[in-house]
Formats: C-alpha cells, structure tokens, sequence
C-alpha cells in the first residue's frame, strides 16, 4: 500500500495511491492516520474523492512527526569518505518538523547559510506505539518508508559541536512523495532499495539501503530502549557518500539548484532551492 | 504571575498560582493556554476550581512542548569545569517531550545506565510566535521562565559525537513547577537568579543565571533565525558547574538518590531517582 498526503483547499488530507490516482482517506494526514491502532483498515477502506496524481500537490507524507530522529554516519561508504571508522552505536540527532517541506516544494536558502548541502535518505516512519521493542515486534511498528532529503547548512552544522543547528533550518527537508508499506519493497522492513541524489541533472549520490550499518529494525530497537516511538514518529536512516561538503572542490546548492531525491520504489522529490 | 499545570481527576488543568492556591483556568495545560494569542488575558481571569498546592499533583509545567531546545556550555563556570574555551555560537542539541516528568515525579532510572547526571537548568518558555526577531520581538515572545533539570546519561551522551541518546531517556526531565512572567523576576527577560542542585542534602551546583553566556533574549534571537518559536516551545539554557560526571570521583544518580533542582524566584523540584 502507498499511503499519501495531499494539500487540498480545504486543508491536508491523507490518500491511498492507486497507480496515477490519490483516493481521499478519512483523515486529515498520514500521520493522524496511523494514530488509528486500525489504520491498515482505514487506508484499504473506500475512499472518497479521487485526485490526478499529476497535478495533485503534496504535503510532507507526514506534516508533523511527534520527533523526527535523524541518523548519522550510517552508510559505509559514507563513513569511509568522512574518514571515520565504523561505529559501535548508531549516532543520533534530531530535527523538528519545521524544517519538512514537500516533494515537489522549495528548499528555502536562508541568507545565513552559504553551504546548503544535500543528504538524500531513506525514512521509516513509525506505526505503533513501542517501548524497548524486541525483534519482531520492532519490525511491526515500522508502518512504511519514504524519502526524505536531510538537506544540510555544514556552517552552521559545525559552528559548534553539535549539528542540530545546521540540520533543522526552517523549509529546507524534502519528505515524501509516500508512505510505502514493507510488503511492496523487496527486503521487507530492511528493505534493499537504491537511493540516489541528483543536483541539476548529474548524479551525485548513488547508493543501496542495503549498505546501512544499522538497518530499521535495530534503528527502532536502539531508540525504543531510550523512549517511546509513537506512530507517525519519522526516523531518518543517513546518507550514503556523495555530499557536497565531502567534495573537492566543495559543492552546495544555491538560487535554482534542482535537487532530485529517488528512492527505488518509493518515489522521487523534486525541489529547487529557492532564497526564503 | 505564576502559572502551572495541575494533574487532576480528569487529565491536567491549567492554574494561576496565588499563594499557596491553584486557580483552575480554562485550558488542559499552560502550553495550550499559551496557545491562545490572549493568554495573559485568560490567565489572568476569574478561575475554577481551587486547589491546595501542598496537596495537588502537578505535570511538567508545558507538557507537550513542540520542541524543547537545549543549550550546552552556556555558563562561564561549567565551560571552565569541561575544559574548553568560551563559545562564539550557542551549542544547541534537543530533548524530546517523552523525556518530561513532573515536579514531584521519580526519575527513571534505566537499566541500560549506569551514568546518570544532574544538570540544574533556567527554562525559557516561548509565549508567541517568532521568526527572525529582533531585540524586542524576542523580548516579548518569552512568556516566562520555569526550572528544569536536563537529567543526563553520561554513559549514552558520550557513546558518539552527538549528544541527544543521552539527554532524552524518557522521563528523566523534571520541568515546573510554574512558569513565572518576567515582571516577577529581578532582571526581567534576562533574569538574575540564583539556580542549585541538591543531592541527597548536599548542595551540588550554585550558580547565578546572570553567569549565561548567551543570554535568553539572545537564545530567542539565535533559535529564530533558524525556524519558527512557537507558543510552548521550551529553551532550556543550560547548566551551570557541578555536574556530577566532572567531580573526583565522579558521582551519579542511583536507586533512592534525592535530586532537587531550585530556581531563586521561580520554585523546586524535588525527584527521586527510581528503577524504571
């Protein structure tokens, strides 16, 4: 099932994608959904009005994630090309729901930053209340998957030691286009998919969830050890090499850049940088 | 005036404090009363229900915040007692709202740490919303100020560069017991108040808030450059020296150890560590 929120004149709605179509769903947006305990039932019921996929304009798959957990240095290629060794324990660090936007909508480049940098990822997001989850019922929790680019300010980023500043600029994180359940994807809940990031045409990142060193079913185990994760709570995996900061020369985007975020299986965000 | 979120048969209630009284007010937390553009007029209004405070359960002060920020090396003292060099740029991390507790609740004491640290801290509460302010556009959207302890596991803080695994075990956070405006606070905006840990009767941190680096109007203005404050969000400012992971030996929370957290102005916290 692929589960969408679109933006409609009356506000957000949650839709099933089928094929080219969004059929309306009986909530306001994927999130408010999967805070139903019966919201497999809910998404596969009758929906109501049906909208052309085409012209449609989307939401983030989900507007407000209680807590979006980002993942870092969790590809192994891109441990490598940072020149870290791999890690013990997944590094966590956490962006709040302001800075999501659309996928087809601008990436706001705030004139305080001049090193806009691109992360594309795969997000699991979550889809029962769990706390110190075991294996199995790890893997239950995760709802689905979508992209989701943790577009990235590196001055801000490392002003200080901790990167959330640099991470969670108002506007700027491209999540969707959906929300795909494991059964559609090959590998399941630690789905093997390639994920990519291309920036005015040209690839630069191009890699395979396969390679994560922590999959989404230990993501959703470490972190339950810590807190609870409610449905609708977003956890982004980290980014495989590529980024433009790790380039020579270095490499950001600026006025117009078109950042193109693929996921196979799951969908493509498309956004240009634009001044906020 | 002094506002606080009461536990009530029924869910919480928001109050004015009045002496040794709770007022009940008309919103099911302070968050949601600062909601409402005219809070003060509404918690300024008539109450309900009166409560004795001696008696009455109260939840942390704004349960829910939709971010709660935390500023890291931010007293003059504590950057000293760590090592390191007065910052240029605030260091800011977050805390997820799960990790909130009470003024009167236990601390959860997780099996998975064994370094569990105190950290007394000045809350900053936001009352109105906010982007790119100014000097007194942030001055105006402080609503008021409240203690907090960042309870800390030392051990999960420090297991990768990023500090948030550490600083959002759930219910670890004691945050109340009211919100004072800052008309009641010597120094208003930028209050200067004595802050303190006590552990077990000892006194373990003493500090004045007047030693912050950056200061809350300052934090406001920082914070908003990069996305929207909105009403309830939480800064907490950080902590001063003291912590127990920088004393010889180092010294944590364990089973039955009595943490209270106390703001000149403003009230106590007092929580008692427990086995979760």
């Amino acid at each position: 099932m692929r589960l969408t929120t679109l933006r409609t004149p009356d506000g957000t709605r949650a839709a099933r994608v089928e094929g080219g179509t969004a059929v309306e769903l009986n909530a306001p947006d994927v999130g408010a959904l999967l805070a139903h305990p019966g919201w497999r039932v809910l998404a596969a019921a009758r929906g109501g009005a049906e909208h052309d996929l085409a012209t449609a304009a989307s939401a983030p798959v989900v507007p407000r994630p209680g807590k979006i957990v980002c993942v870092g240095l969790n590809y192994r290629n891109h441990i490598a090309e940072m020149g870290r060794e791999l890690p013990e324990h997944p590094t966590l660090f956490a962006k709040f729901p302001e800075a999501l936007i659309g996928p087809a909508d601008p990436i706001a480049l705030d004139p305080a930053s001049h090193a806009v940098d691109w992360e594309a990822e795969l997000a699991v997001v979550i889809g029962a209340r769990v706390r110190r989850a075991g294996e199995s019922e790890a893997a239950a929790a995760i709802a689905g998957f979508a992209a989701l680019n943790d577009v990235t300010m590196r001055d801000w980023q490392y002003r200080t030691p901790q990167w959330l500043q640099g991470k969670t600029f108002e506007g700027t994180t491209p999540f969707g286009p959906a929300l795909v359940t494991p059964d559609e994807l090959p590998g399941g809940v630690r789905p093997s998919l390639t994920l990519s990031a291309t920036v005015d045409g040209e690839k630069v990142q191009e890699s395979t969830t396969a390679d994560l060193v922590f999959d989404p079913v230990t993501l959703v185990r470490y972190l339950s050890t810590i807190l609870t994760l409610n449905p609708g709570d977003v956890i982004a995996t980290g980014t495989p090499g590529g980024v433009g900061h790790a380039r020579t020369p270095r490499r950001y985007l600026t006025e117009g850049s078109v950042l193109v975020t693929e996921v196979e299986g799951i969908g493509r965000l498309t956004n240009t940088a634009r001044a906020a």
